[in-house]
């Protein structure tokens, strides 16, 4: 191999998640082709596993050959037409770039803007769309990967329902690491990343379209403008037919298979407990370190966990550091959180009470390094009591 | 490891093609940050081999964060505009492809004609630009991979410099098996994709925009229809300024690294010859078997061999024995090609005499058994003769 080994850098940012080796393993099994009839049986497997992770009975669900933001788009492109309205909740960097996404399909869009940091508010939601006529589209993020926003989903689709609109969730930081819960809450498209909580090497979008959906897809006037992301191709390959449309990313497929199986092994239940704990722990230690979160407790996502660069410590200074002497990657602040907040994720395989604790001592180490008085002990004894 | 372990097929279709375990080495490593300081050098030495194997100096060269298809949709939606006129090749399922990319991009498409099997006729297409005002681009396939076809470029760039027009080259199963030579034959915009002469898996497309195609992108006027595949953000995240876009699929990028590795290593000028001579064995093999080409001598794919299913034979009931009997894939044809034509790969580390003899064995085994008489002895013999 001419590629230098990579260094085992420790992955606590927004994402991607550390790998587990056995995914990697399935990533690097031999190439079948894209219409071989065994690469068919994997297809049909990775779609019953997504189901299972997504908790839909979809009929579309499928990963999109490309990476999170690709699912944003794929759903978007799909819906909408020009001259068609979408209501977009915009609370952070994922929800600014729908209203792009979305005016870019010619959509005529209308923001509901949060503070970053906090959710959607369902009323304001109600009262635009009351003022608004045929919109076609919903789109809130669930998972608000710039700010640790978790947005309630089911007010949201109390709202929505009252109206003839689409209600599209972007997922890609909660799937597989907090409930989503497409059929119970009723959501009409959902996407994802394989990098965050489902804990696959980044190149994967799986969504997932509902019937109400495929129904106003089915009445567009106009062609999709992406080729690429064009469902009615999308759906004879990966349905019964098995269509040709582009060659799918194989091997990226199988390392989403093998994630997936590992999160039925381990059970829906108990991984959405195992990262809620492991946020909490987390959070615990770093209160003891006088760094604190920006999300209010009943928002915070257990998956990226946003908290206040303390006074004084510099962004760069301290991150670098984390990295070059700990191997430790977390994330910095995006936009108006840039230099003042970190954004740490505990994600799919990353979501461990070793990570929590070598993440605990080396900051706290940097931190005392840089001038900002800290103890390491205490924030273990903290987090500790949390694990008891 | 839950996946069922893929059987060791012997790629020798349309592509993917066989992957050398040192790719599938390089691909299970330790996944990295994309905003790591490590991955952004290994993104630089990746972009300096796609230079290497492009044959250009061109500073905006960088593989696209999906499979070929959108490397096709990358080129077109950033430089046609809705009204922009557009000239496209059609002499196969790909350009007819790049046609209907184009025309969701809003361009007034017109098609330039030629029967399967043959190449584009540059006289022909400078009549039609002639005929024209103000075409923005040209589109042709280099290598046609529903019918072997390939395509002289020079007499292309020849008519295209007359006119105010840019070209754009789908080089997908040429790029890494026969002269692209991006810069000594002036083309502007050129795609590839990862599973066919480069050697990796698919997932990535390899694309490369020279000055002439970036002025013109600067003085568009509506903003690119994709935000995934947008020059503006791709560039800033791909270039110095490593501004955040989307999430790149990092274990993709070590495969094609190191794919781009093994190709400088073996120098582009051994590896063509090589992509030459295993074509001309299997020729001269098939055609002992009677099995003929599609393409004339002059217009043939090294990469891609297209060949006429002998009469009374079954192209499912064959590629379905050759697959489960012998572990080889072979393509089918594509539109007027299908059940008639076999299209025969041998690209990247699968262009080797041990495949060739392989599949020429299995294939005559196969044929005599369907009643198709000839001799796998002659066919290896006449296959000799080449190697000799």
């Amino acid at each position: 191999m001419h590629l230098k080994k990579p260094q085992e850098v420790l992955l606590l940012g927004p994402g991607p998640s550390p790998v587990h080796p056995r995914v990697l393993e399935a990533m690097g099994q031999h190439t079948l082709g894209h219409l071989d009839p065994d690469f068919f049986q994997i297809m049909d497997q990775t779609n019953n596993l997504l189901r299972l992770v997504f908790e839909t009975k979809n009929r579309i669900t499928f990963p999109v050959s490309a990476t999170g933001s690709a699912g944003m788009e794929a759903a978007l492109v799909n819906i909408l037409e020009p001259g068609d309205k979408a209501v977009i909740g915009v609370n952070g960097v994922f929800g600014q770039r729908m209203v792009d996404v979305a005016s870019r399909c010619g959509a005529e869009v209308i923001e509901v803007d949060a503070e970053w940091g906090r959710p959607i508010d369902p009323e304001l939601l109600e009262k635009t769309l009351s003022a608004q006529s045929k919109v076609k589209l919903v789109g809130v993020v669930h998972a608000e990967t710039s700010t640790g926003v978790q947005q309630p989903l089911e007010p949201v689709v109390d709202v929505v329902r009252k109206f003839d609109a689409l209600l599209l969730v972007d997922a890609v930081t909660s799937l597989g690491g907090l409930p989503v819960a497409v059929d119970r809450r009723d959501l009409d498209i959902v996407y994802s990343g394989n990098q965050k909580c489902l804990g696959a090497p980044p190149g994967l979008a799986p969504i997932t379209f509902g019937e109400r959906a495929l129904e106003k897809f089915q009445e567009r006037k106009s062609k999709v403008q992406s080729w690429y992301l064009d469902l009615s191709f999308l759906t004879r390959y990966w349905g019964e037919e098995r269509f040709y449309h582009h060659t799918a990313p194989i091997n990226m497929i199988y390392a989403l298979f093998e994630a997936l199986s590992m999160i039925k092994e381990e059970g829906l239940e108990d991984r959405f407990a195992r990262h809620s704990l492991h946020s909490k722990a987390l959070i615990a230690g770093l209160k003891a370190l006088g760094v604190n979160t920006v999300v209010s407790e009943q928002h915070r996502l257990p998956s990226l966990n946003a908290v206040w660069i303390p006074e004084g410590i510099d962004d760069a200074q301290l991150r670098s550091s984390l990295r070059r002497d700990h191997l430790i990657e977390i994330g910095g602040g995006l936009g108006p959180f840039k230099g003042k907040v970190w954004r740490i994720g505990l994600m799919g395989n990353g979501s461990r009470r070793e990570n929590v604790e070598r993440l605990l001592k080396a900051l706290s180490e940097i931190l005392n390094n840089l001038g900002h008085k800290c103890s390491g002990e205490e924030a273990l004894s903290e987090a500790g009591k949390i694990y008891q």
